[in-house]
């Protein structure tokens, strides 16, 4: 983890006595970023500290690193407009969502200008018939869905938050439907983006596959910001379902509740959504939504299709689920009853947060191939018990994805310690499993260690992309890579 | 269309009057360069005429470029060590899989060395839990298919070529099943590749998915040998399904035909095949294969599912189909008329040159969004007439995606001119239509003036990934890109 906390005094100035353009940060002069920027915006430049310190920080424990300013661009031409400005003057640019990223993936490391989505947020054209829709970054997924009521069509993906698909698209996220329609890099289309040298490109044609060169759309997904600013997203609909079920299934250990999840998916059943929490999750929801669900380890399924195949999916699930010593299969087709659910759910980090007072949440993410799953659950269990840590445990178990909520005072350097190394040990699991230190909350701050025990040499590939389409390494620095990297 | 045909004399030297490293065409010293492979490598450094011959060339009309050299590594270290003795003499390299590709993309336009994979075709682990299997580049879809028989898993992609999967790989390809399980893009997890550099990199671990980083996976799927050799890939692999059934049906009219089709798609029917066929192409398959389909617009449908699901989506085509003017509906899961059927489709390259005695096929390869799909169609058939040329029509068309298979006379400039005509007319018109000109078959050397047409600043992007990962442009040179950028 990176604690560094950089404070720009961008009024000031900052001084470049050799005249080299550097500024002793790599950074050219803020003072003449801002007058440019205000020259160009105005009063639309916002510099309050109360904002600033708003927009350097998402909902990670990472600390705040404010930037130097805010700026709301309307469209396409003034994103481009803040990044040819903060280019001419080496000006760090951080594009930001609604901040419920997870690795501080938008704090300011270095100060400079954060892009705020918060006005770009129109559906621009649904194109029911292709079933595609072109958005501008701020659009947020509840924000579409709604739009798309009565059209027959959806977005499915869902990583609780009600994030922008600007932010989710950045961080390659995915969630809860993630097993049933993939992640962002299967459901980008295209992207619009202005790049580190102010130019603005488009990643692709609406076509549904393309073999037209580099997959750049592939390329901006997950970067996090480091390469480009999003300025318009084409995205994937699907179909509404016809018919939705959602069911909930106690088992007496995590081991029987993951067999279940893992033999669901060897029977090719489509189940949309299937989510483990431990039985200290439940605990939770209990405490803060006022549910009475039964205490001990439990899956959360959803499955979509019609009415004939929902039910038959069910049947198969159950079946599955009492071969590994499933008790109850609660299933309900009752919308009320099934948004109370996900609710719960989707709430696991705020009712979390209720089990250790002065406990603030870090979320770890690993993600390993699901012949792999039940052992690397098991294992993280014996660690959480000795490292006497509160953990509850979530998981988009289907993908090989799951979650400890660590709650952590992060006062209190020997529960961060304990913190660190019940991470360390099981992102070095993953890794030996063959999996990933992050599944979908990306590597912000972090993981940048991680990431170069993962990928060994191919981080110097990616640095080298970097590198050649951001040479200044104005977009997002800190992120991904090392900040004087 | 670049007709350029180089022919270097490696084995003379080719001079370097003012010792700078560079042999007047970007590239170092050919004659050292073999000297150094021999080394390496003894007699397994072929450079018979015969075999630099059958290596410059694969399915296309692109004319024959031989390599200097062709070598077949056995493992991963000694591509490795090919590539690397070829970056240390500037020596270009050209990976090549069974030379099915459509571009040029294999063509050796700068000579260098030809690394053929036909001794790389090991399958290495099936996962079978996971669902994926690690290959070595050089194994073919029906091989794999063969080795997985009983698995109860199979590999979709299905280009029609039995291509390998480092090919497949690197043109981002897909084929009949699609429209259903995605083209390589979706389906590869991880590569294992050596870059320009000689670096070993693996861009992903064996999670289903991951936010670690750029995604390397996807720049690599479709770089066409530009960026990288592939030595290992791990796919995913899909439940066999439990039934299968296709179906034939003969329209009045391409539309009644294309408009089923868009249907089909918009009901969520999830049809695993479905391809179009034009009366000609049908007539040739006739004459090729002797089978007796009514030559008319015709729909081969194939669908995977439960025996009811097979037989639900099955009948609820036939609907839309009659709606659509559709006349009779022959449907079968006997096995061998089902083969029969798709193995006609599969050689409809071989049976379109039938057609013209002196005719070599130009496959176009345009995809649009499926809602203007009817219309480009009948546009392009409105072109097809006055150009006068014999054209077969086939498409992957639930994708959006289809082929004319021009028949020209290579000899016969003006026939060439009218091809030429018709394909820019076909390629402007998706465009128009955010479209792309190649949905499958990639840019190779044959659509590096439409990439830029297709992309605009965009390829600049392209360009300068390239550059940083191929500072001396030694790998696959002269495709995607100008030979000389």
């Amino acid at each position: 983890m990176q604690a560094v906390k950089l404070k720009p005094r961008a009024e000031h100035g900052d001084g470049d006595s050799d005249g080299d353009g550097d500024h002793g940060d790599g950074y050219g002069d803020r003072a003449a970023a801002l007058t440019a920027l205000r020259d160009a915006f105005g009063a639309r430049v916002l510099t309050s500290d109360a904002i600033r310190e708003q927009y350097g920080k998402d909902e990670s424990h990472h600390p705040s690193s404010p930037p130097d300013a805010v700026l709301r661009p309307r469209d396409k031409f003034e994103v481009q407009r803040i990044v040819q400005l903060c280019a001419q003057h080496r000006m760090p640019v951080v594009a930001f969502g609604v901040g419920t990223s997870l690795e501080g993936n938008v704090a300011a490391l270095a100060g400079g200008i954060c892009i705020d989505s918060s006005e770009m947020k129109q559906i621009i054209q649904v194109n029911a018939e292709d079933f595609d829709v072109v958005v501008q970054p701020g659009v947020t997924r509840r924000q579409l869905n709604q739009h798309l009521k009565g059209s027959g069509l959806f977005f499915p993906i869902d990583p609780g938050a009600d994030a922008t698909l600007g932010g989710m698209a950045s961080t390659r996220a995915s969630g809860t439907n993630a097993v049933r329609y993939g992640t962002m890099r299967e459901n980008v289309l295209n992207i619009e983006a202005v790049l580190a040298d102010g130019s603005l490109i488009r990643t692709a044609k609406r076509a549904r596959k393309s073999a037209a060169g580099y997959d750049l759309t592939g390329l901006l997904v997950g970067s996090e910001g480091t390469l480009a600013v999003f300025t318009e997203l084409t995205v994937r609909l699907h179909p509404a379902p016809e018919s939705m079920a959602s069911a909930v299934c106690v088992f007496e250990t995590i081991k029987g509740a993951v067999d279940t999840v893992i033999q669901l998916i060897q029977c090719g059943i489509p189940v949309a959504r299937v989510e483990l929490c431990d039985a200290l999750t439940i605990k939770s929801f209990n405490m803060y939504s006022g549910t009475d669900f039964i205490e001990s380890p439990t899956l959360l399924l959803e499955f979509h299709g019609s009415d004939a195949g929902v039910r038959e999916q069910a049947e198969a699930t159950q079946e599955l689920a009492h071969d590994n010593g499933g008790g109850e299969f609660k299933w309900t087709q009752n919308t009320e009853e099934r948004n109370k659910m996900w609710r719960a759910r989707h709430d696991a980090a705020y009712s979390g947060k209720r089990l250790h007072p002065k406990g603030r949440i870090w979320a770890t993410d690993v993600c390993v191939p699901i012949s792999r799953l039940a052992d690397c659950i098991e294992a993280t269990r014996r660690d959480i018990e000795e490292s006497k840590l509160l953990a509850p445990l979530v998981g988009h178990v289907g993908d090989g994805n799951f979650h400890l909520l660590l709650l952590v005072d992060h006062d209190d350097p020997q529960e961060v310690a304990r913190a660190e190394a019940l991470h360390r040990r099981m992102v070095m699991r993953a890794l030996d499993m063959d999996g990933t230190c992050t599944g979908e909350h990306g590597i912000g701050q972090g993981k940048i260690d991680f990431l170069k025990l993962e990928h060994g040499a191919a981080v110097s590939t990616m640095r080298a992309v970097k590198q050649a389409l951001d040479p200044h390494n104005i977009m997002n620095p800190g992120k991904i890579f090392d900040q004087k990297s």
